[in-house]
C-alpha cells in the first residue's frame, strides 16, 4: 500500500508542479504569466522611488500603441515591471536593474471594470510576488493616480519610437 | 514603347522599395532591422548623457543571458537603443523616452572580429541613423570602453530577473 502511494505521488508531482497557483490580487486578477517575453512599450525611470521600469504590452496593447487607438480595445494588457535601480559596479554613470521589485497590470475589459475606467487593476510585489492591497478597494488608490491621463484613456506610457 | 517601360517601371517599384539602402558603419556592418521587436535584456538610464535606454537582444544573444554562458556564442547580437530622457509632462517624477538618439549593435564573431575581443560594433546616430565613425578606427574607441568588463565578454549588461 505505502509504494502504491509512493508511486501516486511520483505520477502526479508533474501535475501538482504544472497546477502552480498564480498569485491572485484582492479584486480577482491573476498575475499574468509570460509578460517578460512581451514586447516593449517603453523604458522608465524613477529616482523618487529608486526603481527602473519597462513597460511590456501583449499583442494587442502594441497593436493600439503603434495605431494610436484610443480608447485601447478589450483584451489591451500592460505589465509594468520595476527593478530596484543601481550604479553599474564598473560604470557607474549608468543605472542599471538589480532584483526585481514588482510587477503591475492594466487589463482592459470596458464592461467589467466599468467603474475605474474600464481598466482591472494589479499589482505583485517582490520575488514572492505577494498581491498589493487588502481588499478589492486598493484600486481606487490605482485609479486616482491615473486621473491625470484621462484624455490618453488613463494611460501614462507612450510607444517609443525608433525610426 | 512609352507604354512598355511605364509598365516595367510600375511592375520593378516594389523591388526597389524592398531593395532600399540599410545604412553602413564605417567598418562594414549594416543597420540590423527588427531589433525594436527583440526580447529585452534589460533598461538603463545615463543622467550624464541624458539617455533612457533598452538593451535588446536577438535569440542567441537571449538564450545565452539566461543560461549564464560566456563567451556569446557566435550569432550573438546586442542592440542599446537610447532614446533622449524627458520628465513625464502630467507625471514629472518619472522619467521618460522622448525622441530616438541613437542605436548601438554588438555582434559577436569570434573570428571575424578577433582583434576586438570577438565583438563588432556599430552606432546609428538620430532619426537619420547616421552611422558613427570616420573610419574603421571608431571600434577602438567602443572596444576600449568595453575593457573593464572583459572579464563578462566584454558585456556591460545582465539580464533583468524576474521571479
Amino acid at each position: 500500500m505505502k509504494t502504491m502511494i509512493g508511486a501516486l505521488i511520483i505520477m502526479l508531482l508533474p501535475l501538482i508542479a504544472l497546477g502552480k497557483d498564480r498569485p491572485v490580487a484582492p479584486n480577482g486578477i491573476s498575475l499574468i504569466e509570460g509578460y517578460r517575453n512581451w514586447q516593449v512599450i517603453a523604458p522608465s525611470y524613477r529616482d523618487d522611488k529608486g526603481h527602473i521600469r519597462v513597460i511590456f504590452g501583449n499583442d494587442t496593447a502594441m497593436k493600439a500603441m503603434k495605431e494610436g487607438t484610443r480608447p485601447f480595445p478589450d483584451g489591451t494588457i500592460m505589465a509594468k515591471v520595476a527593478w530596484t535601480a543601481v550604479k553599474h559596479p564598473k560604470f557607474p554613470v549608468a543605472t542599471i536593474p538589480d532584483g526585481f521589485a514588482q510587477v503591475e497590470f492594466m487589463v482592459k475589459d470596458a464592461a467589467k471594470y466599468k467603474a475605474t475606467g474600464g481598466w482591472g487593476f494589479a499589482r505583485f510585489v517582490g520575488n514572492g510576488l505577494k498581491p498589493y492591497g487588502r481588499d478589492a478597494s486598493f484600486v481606487q488608490e490605482c485609479f486616482g493616480c491615473h486621473t491625470p491621463v484621462k484624455g490618453n484613456d488613463y494611460v501614462f506610457t507612450g510607444f517609443a519610437p525608433v525610426p
